[in-house]
């Protein structure tokens, strides 16, 4: 069987971690296992590079950037060879130049779009343990370019789908996918079991265990992922294609605090008015999230939608800058708003969900701001000094009705 | 005008010395020159790289820990790319991977085999500084190798050489290379000009200013280098082929503490004994040096060699191991001893240098253990005890002597 392992920075940031990882790694070995690892840089190491860069340039060029990250991952898989060889085991680190893991010319925010498996395949037939960097790939120019924050996961999954792993897991400083975040939803329990399309909602929306990418790769090709904790041996989430048997009604809920409202007052209620609006955030990158329109009075409109937080500087600028373009009155916006969700196969075939879900809100007086919904998914917009009460009474609520059908 | 600068890992240390390297640099691409800079891993990156690495694994695998070390240089040249950048100048750092420099399989001390020339002939003529890792690089697996200590000196000029540069600059912590040691010597005084072949014999006798190899490459591909330090604008020392006009008698004097002397004693009188002491050396990558053969009584003779210090322990262990096959009686050894050895192109034509070396180690009473000479240079074995006392003595006695010759 060949299994491919990602440990994150935190598994690896000291040598007793190291060895611990190493110890893991050769256990799947000894069973006869082809074993492929993929590292992220060791603790913080990533962050105190990005400060040395910064004190030296306050504006770096992303590509020495890149230049300049890269190395944590290449130090963390040659200490982990080391390890292994240690425990006297062969093994041999791998950079993406070396796999030869090609991406897209974007620095910093670059895209895996293939990856060699030929040196991989010749080390596996040698017995060699492979260990590879996460988070990097090689562009057309033979430059280094990161797949920006927590790409390491993608890495993994790009490389299980490459190889037709058995089997990927992710292994991180949590034991598996959780209802709600454990550390403000007290009964949160673990998910023994979770859909590709269910974790894709959730990672988009702040449930921080897995990479956006990686789960949509990981659906795309249909690999096994199991997310797992490096330091207990406890049995960890499986991430996989819809279980028709026994679909969930909901399986957790995200709270998402880095967001803002947005409101532009008095538009002109004609076609085209809407896309105007959002193809000009789209130019500059920023995504719109819940999207409201009020019903036009006095052939005039109002436009409300969600960015996130870091992007309301710059949209205001653009619609202060388009204003006659636009032709509106006024904008108005909230950043003490958080978005609050659900998500669960379920939700489409059980409106109760969403009753329920707003039943719980209004136990403990929570005012929603706007509402959107998908077929997996319910979000609202909450005001931020709510959101830890009301994702309490929400999640209660909605184990009860989850308990009670699963019975 | 192709200028190639190297600075070593003391010059970029920390930001104020990368900024101020920055600002040399580009002094020279303001002058309208090409400027290739080859730098170190900053200050003593690389021994906490290595401290890192046996700390894991006592016994680190060379292939890993140049997978490892080689990290150092890739942030030294990404971080002095950002500093020149943030000067308001173009630049682009590259590893030895985008370069394409092409070394031998030996990890830990491998030898440059190639260097392509067309990634940097391509950036130079988009006017941008180049700023390449030194000290590494890429074997014919595409693995990383390293050059050994002092190897960015050699990157530096095999640079030059590749790319015909006019000029390269060694920046050090010293402003150039001196008659002898300025710490011992405390009149030592500083050459304008040195011969590659001069500059090898003190190399290679323990002056630790340029690494042995990358003077062999200069005197092969004649490649005009300056030593020159970073933190001063002095002139530093000039290294090229022999002036014929104005040879110098003696232009240096150098220490080698890193010495042991063996003797091998009552071996057979007979031909091919010494061819087959030294291939068993040989064999095992020792290189004795000062070698010197008694004459034979009662068909019986004594041979004695100094080799590095280092290199005792293996070649006591090898002469007991082939103690049937040489058939000698004993060995012994005395560790306490220093090479002091005067190079100059004067000294074949000149035999009075030889009489005033050892008249100036009789002035100081310093008992000669072996005598060995060249064309361009004479070495004493002494006591370790005397060294610095007879190294004056010598020095003063040859300075006189060339003084009143330079008149």
């Amino acid at each position: 069987m060949l299994i491919v392992q990602k440990f994150g920075g935190s598994s690896v940031a000291n040598k007793e971690r190291i060895l611990n990882v190493a110890n893991r790694i050769v256990e799947e070995y000894k069973k006869g296992n082809d074993v492929v690892v993929v590292l992220s840089a060791q603790g913080d190491t990533t962050d105190l590079l990005i400060e040395k860069a910064l004190d030296i340039n306050p504006k770096p060029s992303k590509r020495e950037l890149d230049m300049l990250l890269s190395t944590g991952e290449q130090q963390s898989v040659a200490l982990m060879s080391m390890a292994i060889h240690k425990l006297g085991y062969p093994s041999v680190s791998l950079n993406a130049n070396q796999v030869k893991i090609e991406s897209s010319g974007i620095y910093g925010n670059a895209r895996i779009k293939n990856i060699a498996t030929s040196r991989i395949k010749l080390e596996l037939e040698k017995r060699n343990i492979v260990i590879i960097t996460g988070f990097q790939g090689i562009n057309n120019f033979g430059d280094i370019t990161t797949l920006g924050r927590g790409g390491s996961d993608t890495t993994a999954v790009a490389l299980a789908a490459s190889l037709n792993a058995q089997l990927c897991e992710i292994y991180t400083d949590v034991d598996g996918i959780y209802t709600a975040d454990p550390r403000i939803i007290k009964n949160a329990c673990k998910l023994e079991e979770i859909s590709y399309d269910e974790m894709l909602e959730l990672a988009s929306l702040g449930a921080k265990v897995l990479h956006n990418r990686s789960v949509e790769l990981a659906k795309k090709y249909n690999v096994k992922l199991v997310v797992r904790s490096s330091l207990t041996v406890a049995k960890g989430t499986l991430v996989r294609e819809e279980s028709k048997v026994e679909k969930m009604l909901v399986s957790g809920l995200a709270l998402d605090k880095d967001v803002s409202r947005i409101t532009v007052v008095g538009i002109k209620d004609m076609p085209g008015m809407a896309f105007k609006v959002f193809s000009l955030l789209a130019k500059e990158n920023i995504v719109a999230d819940i999207i409201i329109q009020s019903v036009g009075s006095m052939r005039l409109k109002d436009i409300s939608f969600t960015i996130k937080r870091t992007d309301l500087e710059n949209t205001l600028y653009i619609l202060e800058k388009n204003k006659d373009f636009l032709g509106h009155d006024s904008v108005n916006y909230d950043s003490s708003v958080v978005k609050l969700s659900v998500v669960g196969a379920g939700i489409a075939s059980n409106p109760s969900i969403a009753a329920k879900m707003f039943e719980a809100l209004y136990d403990v007086g929570t005012n929603i701001r706007m509402i959107s919904t998908s077929e997996i998914k319910i979000s609202v917009l909450i005001d931020a000094g709510d959101s830890e009460r009301a994702a309490q009474s929400v999640h209660d609520k909605l184990m009860e009705e989850n308990i009670n059908l699963n019975l």
